[in-house]
């Protein structure tokens, strides 16, 4: 495989993807839903060899760059907190043990935040990506997804962050709770109504969660209304918590998907400047950052 | 069976409950976990005469007195809502059909309330049964569960009601939520300290559950603590809440479990003149109330 010369890895709690790179032209990808959380420690070697074993080249030893889960306490190896403040990658890579000779695997630690007690693993990633491909950009981050996260950078620093169960808590109420019987599809103006709900009175969602089933079967509300409000009930929840990071700034939303425009589109409505990013070209710039991070001489494939 | 004059039932989502009475004196109990959302329609009839099939005196056609989810669209038979404000209980209990001849079977019916939308099944006998074993008594009743109620009594009518889904959401976040790994056992200085930030901040709620799993990961936060500080978070969040209801009014809770018991407490803290009250004492008065409603000729046991 000609110009391969190091392997990025995002490896999540439910996910796994892998891409092959020359510098940062992209030369294969590959991903599988052996996320962290499937494997037990001995597994994650054969579990990243099963997608990247074609791509190496023999008589040499390609670096793999991972970031995520994979550097929890369950994961592979512990890549140990770092504490913000502090700039979002270092060169402090821990190196996982491998049986294969053809690769070194190298990942990267998590943020830790003393006070309100939080954590990240895989977003520092995203942070520096973003970094990297917007130089000189200060304000601040918004990542959607299952928890949700807030960072404020500064002077290419990460400041302080704060971490949302809202897409675990939507997850949770749609899929297990007495709600998952009345939501169903997707109406724009039940997502403004609840959004409006949950900003204006944020502490009120819990006795509304009740009303929409309420709702539900009194007045027949349509279940694509009622799993729209939900969802903007939950954001407009956090919205409003999160205040303190998004008044007078501008905000970075990482994705470009529908919750990545959910948001985007709600921040809109409180007139904050926004923008939405590529998320996985900012994994990608992260993961070469850390790359770049590594001594010269298992930074690209080495006989 | 000498004696036995009526059957009072109490079915909800998860659990059966039958007595076998003669007047007000339980002869018989019996329970499963044969609840309304385990059951199709044709399957009613055969789960209760399963518990009560024993009891009953033959020749004659034995009243069974039901509540609860029993009466809901997807129950034996739907026995309508009817609108607050009113009395607790009337006389319009729905029969419900049956093969068997020796027992007829009478639903009460639920509540609605328009605005906000809102339901009971079942809560209502108990208010019924509460009032009959305290007779004159106005204020608020606070029913804990997995969907707890509040209700502001007067003059013996019921003026409205709210429900929080505050113990499902306990249940949810604590066996399937990313928490379910810091939680375990119970702590009350980890109680109070939750009852005070959800009373405190309610908003803050979705912010605090992650605050949680980080100080787990990072300050190894007791597992017994975290639990007791997530069920504290929630039910402050939910008084804080229900503040219009509980300001300046005594609250009867019904309940005498470790549940009832964390509400009475965190009310006592408010300084809200607060009592415990026997939640099956109270179903069973209400159920009688409702027997009382029955013409005569179906109101005992019949040749």
């Amino acid at each position: 495989m000609s110009g391969l010369d190091w392997i990025a890895v995002d490896w999540g709690t439910s996910h796994l993807r892998a891409w092959g790179l020359a510098g940062k032209t992209v030369l294969h990808h590959a991903q599988s839903d052996l996320g962290m959380s499937r494997l037990t420690r001995p597994e994650f070697e054969g579990a990243v060899l099963t997608l990247i074993g074609d791509w190496l080249p023999s008589g040499q030893v390609t670096p793999v760059v991972a970031c995520g889960m994979v550097g929890s306490r369950q994961g592979w190896v512990e890549a140990p907190y770092r504490a913000v403040p502090c700039v979002p990658m270092s060169g402090d890579l821990v190196a996982a043990p491998v049986r294969d000779l053809r690769v070194s695997v190298h990942i990267v630690p998590g943020l830790k935040q003393a006070r309100p007690a939080d954590v990240m693993r895989g977003e520092e990633t995203q942070i520096a990506g973003f970094r990297e491909l917007n130089p000189g950009w200060d304000g601040v981050l918004c990542l959607p997804g299952t928890h949700s996260k807030w960072v404020h950078l500064s002077a290419g620093e990460i400041v302080s962050f704060q971490t949302f169960l809202t897409g675990e808590m939507f997850a949770l109420l749609s899929e297990h709770s007495v709600l998952r019987h009345s939501l169903e599809g997707w109406d724009e103006a039940g997502f403004d109504a609840g959004l409006q709900q949950g900003m204006e009175r944020p502490e009120r969602v819990l006795a509304r969660l009740f009303t929409l089933r309420a709702e539900s079967l009194l007045n027949a509300l349509p279940p694509d209304v009622a799993r729209a409000r939900l969802s903007g009930l939950l954001i407009g929840a956090e919205l409003a918590v999160a205040k303190p990071y998004w008044l007078g700034q501008r905000v970075a939303v990482i994705g470009e998907d529908a919750l990545a425009l959910a948001y985007k589109q709600a921040l809109e409505r409180l007139s904050v400047p926004v923008s939405c990013h590529d998320a996985t070209a900012t994994t990608l710039a992260g993961l070469a950052a850390a790359r770049r991070n590594l001594p010269e001489d298992v930074r690209s494939c080495v006989n």
